[in-house]
């Protein structure tokens, strides 16, 4: 998607650790109309696939899930990072480590909200090493929902989760995706 | 606004503690077409205020922010509930205290996306001691930004936070108030 890669160009920042900040129009201050057009697209690429329901993990996902599901007509879930006081008992939930953040947490999503009928699209801003979509998957397997693939903002091309859930037959669209990212140029793959 | 409150009715459940969860529609598990309402509602109610920025928090806030982002045609951006490795350390910060959840975080936004000439319009979920919206307040107040209103999808009219908004000469625009709630009714103010 050559808007969301110009943008990457122009106001993405490297950080060392092979870190991208894309704070300025993505997932700390968002540009809604960058956003409108990103879920237009991930629209685009699964309208025919009948998803019932929109799966991301809070909170850099929400946003994009949210105007995906706009486009795709579909409810979106969020799962949650840990337990509150305000969420059911009956929840589904997964392990997810963060390299990023260097930390573990759990993820869950109310039973009610995730069944066995449902058609799932996950929805991320990144994808690296795929830890955060693994533990989505884990929970839709648990409500026996079918996944019907990924819509990633960026996906990290040099880290393995892209290959690994493709390799699994897993549908990836990433509308961006990082070839190589040193301090001084960035890559995409086409 | 008349659908939301008819959704509330139809569908928000009561625990003890006055809590109303509307995790079935939005805050978990989100109709993508009521929150686009939402966000219409949202536009119509503050349109000539000249509104230049979104703040909202994690994780809640995060979807009627973008909605609302979207009809008013500016950034969103939503204060994090703690440091991360990928936020600088060039941030505004404030302390705020979940009631609901019965803990205490620090919400962040960093320094380059909230400026002296930005003209915010805080969105969230739920009013009720108002402590979030204070907390954002003191954000924009650091960084010599203009506060225009705050726009609330559900106040809890019984308890003090939008009183107390509204006593300091604060414009604060709630879709559904409510008036009073028990186990067995839920009464609305209008």
């Amino acid at each position: 998607m050559k808007l969301l890669e110009d943008r990457i160009l122009k106001d993405g920042k490297v950080y060392p650790g092979e870190v991208l900040k894309v704070s300025g129009f993505l997932n700390h201050l968002i540009d809604e109309s960058l956003l409108d057009e990103i879920g237009k697209e991930i629209s685009a690429r699964f309208k025919d696939d009948n998803v019932t329901k929109i799966l991301t993990i809070e909170a850099s996902g929400i946003a994009i899930a949210c105007a995906a599901a706009r486009y795709l007509h579909a409810p979106m879930l969020f799962a949650k990072k840990s337990k509150t006081s305000n969420i059911s008992d009956s929840c589904y939930t997964a392990e997810v480590m963060s390299y990023t953040h260097g930390t573990k947490s759990t993820i869950c999503v109310d039973k009610d909200y995730l069944c066995a009928g449902d058609r799932v699209l996950i929805v991320d801003d990144f994808l690296a090493r795929g830890e955060a979509v693994k533990g989505l998957i884990s929970l839709i397997n648990q409500a026996g929902a079918t996944l019907t693939g990924c819509a990633i903002a960026i996906e990290k091309g040099f880290q393995p989760g892209g290959a690994e859930l493709r390799a699994h037959g897993i549908r990836v669209e990433s509308l961006a995706i990082i070839e190589s990212m040193t301090d001084t140029s960035l890559t995409f793959r086409h």
